[in-house]
């Protein structure tokens, strides 16, 4: 295919680049940082940075498919997000885990509610099940992560333990989750009944919601295991 | 050749996204972990990441031409399975082999039979040697390992060492092939003789099975490899 | 598209080879050197590696474009500058960090300010606003960031600390923000309001640039980092 | 070009993805084990691993051309041989030379005896040479390195030393550099004297005796080191 | 563009990818042993790394130029060599620098000659300056190289230490720098006086001399740290 140049006013098409160079940065740092924090600290780093792997893989293509028609349909979002959004809630998990100790059926319960929650919304957006079913689904799903992030195990345990770095990361990431995350079901619901936004639109604001909840996620936890490699000594 | 894009309700086509960016995830979250495990669980390990490594390879070849050609050729499946299943036999043995001694001759038998399971299958399925020799051959090394995993030494060592972790891992690998696994004669069974799937369902069959069987595969690994490191210190 | 061949006395197009080369050259050694530094200088010197592997990335495009299509619109160099100019605020902050106790807001404003500054020299120089501001808003933050180094806290607890490799270090990088930046307000003032160069003659400009202000900018870290990792020990 | 689709009955095709692949996993398999084993064991693991790496930097181009035009001119082998036959001579000099004394004498005899035995095959095959000579020159060089290896110093080290696991692995390399490396003098013969093979044929053969000589020679290597690496403990 | 096969006979561009094969085996062999050599040894094999790294790069575009158009204008190898050949005189430097302490302003001198050396004769070979006297500023820019390496202080330094080893491998480094680069003033003399080589047979002269004068320049390196680092214990 022919080669597509970026005209110097596409923003849109820049978010594409800039998403991909950014992702494929972090994950280079978050799989070097894997070498600087101590044992216990490895895995959620380490998670964090396939997090942006695969962001990046998915970026790649955003990006090739963007620039040669154009288009971005929803499909590819959904194929980073299956992945992604249940690693990010393992990663979390792992995360409080570090330092503490939490059960293996919470970790089940947390990674398949995240993966049902994705698929919820994906159906019910491309019209496999009834446009309400799927967003409310996808709504319930969410509701009960923030649930076990502001009032169930993960909370409690994080509240108990007197670990100040820790407990410092563990409010930006639930804010991530709260705050950042709640973009989804926002398109989601836009997507699924007030028309949607143009193709360009929605590009950047998914282009630019990605790099907070993947990227700052990401540097969050790294920030974290840093310290506390560093006061474990 | 021209850029072929998913529509957005292509789920085939997306399952091929999906297992190529989660083997090379996978990929590089094992890699990564040899680095966190104690000497002897590095090789299961390593071994383990080697075999999605493989299968992201192939997932990189065999979403090219599904995205290209709508086609996939019973062959790119094969050239994996020839080389990612008797690997994963070979982990499976090299996993035991981690905290007991096994003899050579065990390595030898399983290897041989896994590859001459993989061969007769395939010659069966594409006609090379008459459908039914090809599928019971098949059947029967499959057979032979379930044996030698139920009933024969690495059963026997595994059940002899008191190690929790160990033994629970060995749980979940031999349920992965039993069950997971059965999906292959099945196919070929269907394929020699019930005329098989068409090309679309048969490759979400395989990619939802390759992604049991060859990630949570290398995961359960990398897992017990984990707590046993830690535990050992 | 078809295959350019350099012309031997093509100047131009042999800058996007040496640029790529050299960051991709740069970023292995400053990667590898993350092995070599004692804990606290890694982070530094990854940084460092990220600012100049995204600038590699920056430069495979780059290189791609000009030599298919002899242009090189400004957009790729923002691309590239608003990722890589704030990591690099930050990589200094860091790099000071190392040794010294940094307070978080510091970190907030320097990367802060950084990506206001890029943002407004390309919203100025491609008509998104009005030109006399975003150059006015691009210089007033590069000078914010002069007057952090030069008169502020980052210049203060340098100067406050008996380490003279840190402090040369400090010295050169210091050099490089204000003598090496320099041509970036230069060049946008002249796109903005001179009638700008053609855009071969501004290629070589920034591409020897980015020679300097990134590569160097690399290789002064490592430089520090491995002289303090000795005299640490 | 267009892409090009195996056919399932498509051996030769099939072989040209397996050793690909097979190479790519080995090659990541022996530099990760480089950290596995002892110091003095490091050197030949990875030259065994430089090795798998040529020939799998081979098998891409090969498995290019193979697909595209079904040919596989014998350049491409040698392109591959001249590097690795040596090497892997290289590599045999330092397996022994990890637990004994070997003079820089014997180190340059074997490599260039390598190099001109391979350079003699080919330039008798293309008919650069008489074919008489080349063959005769290129089965003298073989017929030199097997004398090393089996009557030489090579093997008077060997015997002297009581190290079970060097002997056993001497015993199996010792085995590929005799029979494994007997196809190259055969084919060589055969292409220069008896009208040679098919294209196809002769690649199925030589891709099978790559897959022994240079995937299974660097395996036992690694397998040693290891286990030596854990008795020297 | 349609992919080129090699004919049989096709020795020149057999050497291409002969010379890029062995710079990414090379590469990975030196970028691996940095870390088995100590810490002062790492810093001098990185950089024969980064050397190889980038000659790697130069012959993946140059086989590309070559197979496409079989052409291989000068500008490819004067891009390479920019770069490489004053990273390889700082290389010497900090091989030198190893075991004893060297002034900063050497280094300074020697990358400044360097880089001038080959500005010079690539201005005069393409004609942005007088032939003669581009010829005989990169005549004298190597001479003095020679006469540091010789008689100034680099010989000075390595002649006082006694360590045979560093002795030894200064010994092959100079024989590398005086007759392998003599290839370059040689060929410039041929290219800018004598109407030149071909193109097919210039392009064989340097490939061969890359082999050795990049190759061959960081094995020696690589096997001088070694033999050191294993003393040193």
């Amino acid at each position: 295919m022919a080669l597509k140049i970026l005209q110097s006013t596409d923003i849109i098409g820049g978010t594409f680049s800039i998403s991909l160079m950014a992702m494929m940065g972090t994950t280079v740092l978050l799989f070097l940082g894997t070498g600087w924090v101590s044992k216990r600290w490895k895995l959620p780093v380490a998670l964090a940075g396939v997090v942006t792997l695969i962001a990046a893989l998915h970026y790649y293509d955003a990006r090739t498919i963007w620039l040669a028609a154009g288009q971005m349909p929803t499909i590819y979002r959904y194929i980073d997000w299956l992945i992604t959004i249940p690693l990010q809630i393992v990663t979390l998990y792992f995360f409080i885990g570090a330092t503490a100790t939490l059960t293996a059926g919470l970790f089940w319960r947390l990674l398949i509610v995240a993966i049902m929650t994705i698929l919820a919304r994906y159906m019910g957006e491309v019209g496999f099940v009834n446009a309400t079913l799927g967003f409310l689904l996808g709504l319930a799903g969410w509701l009960y992560i923030l649930g076990e992030v502001f009032f169930g195990k993960l909370d409690e345990i994080n509240a108990k333990q007197n670990n100040d770095a820790v407990k410092q990361g563990f409010f930006w990431l639930r804010l991530i989750v709260t705050v950042g995350w709640a973009i989804y079901p926002l398109t989601n619901f836009v997507a699924s009944f007030a028309g949607g936004l143009t193709e360009g639109r929605l590009s950047i604001v998914y282009n630019l919601s990605d790099f907070v909840n993947q990227i700052a996620f990401g540097l969050i936890i790294l920030t974290v295991a840093m310290r506390e490699s560093i006061s474990a000594r």
